[in-house]
């Protein structure tokens, strides 16, 4: 186990997973689709009324960028992979390959209120509960195999990111019940979800991280 | 502080973007979609028919390019992120990634005239400002945080980035109401402010940059 | 013949490879394209007919994700590309970036069943055929030109991934004939085979190679 | 000048080009589009039928593939970027993303005979010529402006590189007429040209490079 933080495949594992991500988070764009509009001055309205696609838009790229600094955070940690971690790591970037698609289900119906709505709102909670739950199950893998992670990280470090990361799958499950009572409270509840993460713990830790290589890489300054 | 660039949370943040980037201007393709033709012979006019698309695509390929040249300006001073400029530049990527759809609205209906080529207009300069406003919030932060600056960077440097960044937003916020007078003057004023940015500070400092890089990589000559 | 693994040109190819690697993987959430549904209550009906499209999508993440893997597991071999290498590994690009196309056919005709479905899953094993084809034609170019790989790999090392890859077109290969007798069995085989690479030579010998590099760098312990 | 290749800010110009070079080469395969058949039995005839999208789709990854290996046989000389380079490479950026749509716009009345066949082709040819000119452009720069590349590139490589670079738009140039006379013996001109590059000047020079790099990279042998 290196004192540096990861080998090439673990840095090529992450460059994947980076292009997937960016990818994905990009072709958001494509589900808004093109305005039709009858008659002159059609367009201001038909612009306005696709309000549940923009939403859809920002609440996706939020929630994209977020498992951007989670992974990352994680990663930061991971010294080198094995098969599991490569694995769970392919199924994770499958699920985050996914969300434009249900982005999409939610921005054509949750305009619509009805079952539908709910519906839409519901699958949108099941592919993200999804997501979490291979993210909890990395972390379950990186606490029976600390061998797998960089020397400065502790087991106890390793147990609580593995606790924090189950507030997600979680929070998303309820959202699947929550989803048939209002896809807006729904809507409401992923957005208290993104600002947790925002403010919390995995991108405190991504960013502690620049801090630490930072210092690393300073000569002492005597 | 460190006196190289950036540390790996910074590179990793720029890698990204330029992802998010490179990725948008290549989906602004799919807004020119298929021709449709009725007939032999056909499809020469159906083809010139097309010119808003072609001067949609040229116009937000320009933009994107220049967004680039300007990130990467920004990014050659960052020497690491926190949290705000985290998320700003989040925010950043989500307007970057949502150039392509008001690209495809004006290719549609900026050939109709009327309030539609107005609206469709108005609505890219909307998006362009919104942009730009995050820009200038990226530099805002940079001046009252200049910790995370390269140390060769002055205060007055700052200041003076993050003076020039509000141009874009206060010439796109005018071309708001430009629109409704006259699309077509609009796009003549974007194709200036193109023009000034291509021949501008952030295209020089980044050209800059590179002299400086190298002579810093370069042993002295003696 | 260099020591350490690769130069630039081959880092680059790789990196071409990864992002057409990436692309693909992410482009299949495409084929998925808007759910219709009639009146209200149908959108979960619409949801639940849709499994050939989730099932399409797995099977081919989980090859690209395959593919990705034997690809970095090669590479992680050759240290040096000529021009039969670059063009083969270009050949090999173009049948990833064809993947999306020959899924999209499954995931619309495999639940038609009938003689539809049947071409529709030879479509995709001829796909795989082809791919695994050129695969085989890298591994051959490498036997037979071993100054383009490093050092510490053995000529019989060569022939045994040679071999190894034999595998994948001969079982695609027979799939063809499979599709015309049951698609279904067509899928179990595929899923059979993804199995047999996840845990197979080529993530072995790239989750080995981490091991060596890791060695490599880490100082003798003494 | 440096010695070594090339400094920050001409890796990320690179790096941006590689990123829309592999996204342009994917996106080709969107092109495809869906498969509609009507009855039994009618998919076969259907994916028989769409041979110039398969034909359309192979001619424009090779050439896809052939820009990359000119390209960066390009920046494997170049050492630092001014402003007219930098906006070449933008406005070659804005070329190679728009191969997908007249590659889509050859696949879908290609087939057609007759003179939309001519135009669609000549469409093709005139986006080549274009790109073509901008690549002579580049070369034509760095002949005038030697300070930009390697020290051991001659002013004598740089003359005969821009001299070969011309081959590409007058060739393509010449297929807008011929595309007039024979949609298929264009096609064919193509393929000759391809054929010509993958044998030439460009990739031998990558080819070579690498082993430069390779040697310059090794301790002496003694």
């Amino acid at each position: 186990m290196s004192p540096k933080s990861s080998n090439l495949t673990t840095q090529r594992l992450e460059a994947l997973s980076d292009g997937v991500i960016a990818i994905a988070a990009t072709l958001l764009i494509l589900e808004i689709g093109r305005v039709e509009v009858h008659g002159d001055g059609g367009l201001f309205d038909a612009i306005i009324d696709l309000w549940p696609s923009y939403l859809a838009y920002i609440v996706s790229f939020v929630v994209i960028g977020l498992i951007w600094v989670a992974h990352h955070s994680m990663f930061e940690r991971i010294s080198s992979v094995d098969r599991p971690l490569l694995f769970l790591n392919l199924a994770l970037l499958m699920g985050i390959g996914f969300i434009p698609w249900p982005t999409s289900v939610v921005a054509d119906y949750i305009g619509d209120g009805g079952i539908n709505a709910s519906v839409a709102t519901a699958l949108y909670s099941v592919t993200m509960t999804l997501i979490g739950v291979v993210f909890v199950g990395m972390w379950v893998h990186l606490v029976r195999h600390p061998e797998h992670t960089i020397e400065s990280v502790t087991e106890t470090q390793l147990r609580r990111s593995m606790r924090l990361a189950l507030v997600s799958p979680i929070v998303y499950a309820a959202t699947i019940a929550l989803a048939f009572v209002s896809p807006i409270i729904c809507l409401v509840a992923y957005a208290l979800l993104a600002l947790y993460f925002a403010r919390g713990p995995s991108a405190r830790a991504l960013l502690a991280a620049q801090g630490r290589s930072a210092e690393a890489n300073d000569p002492p300054e005597e």
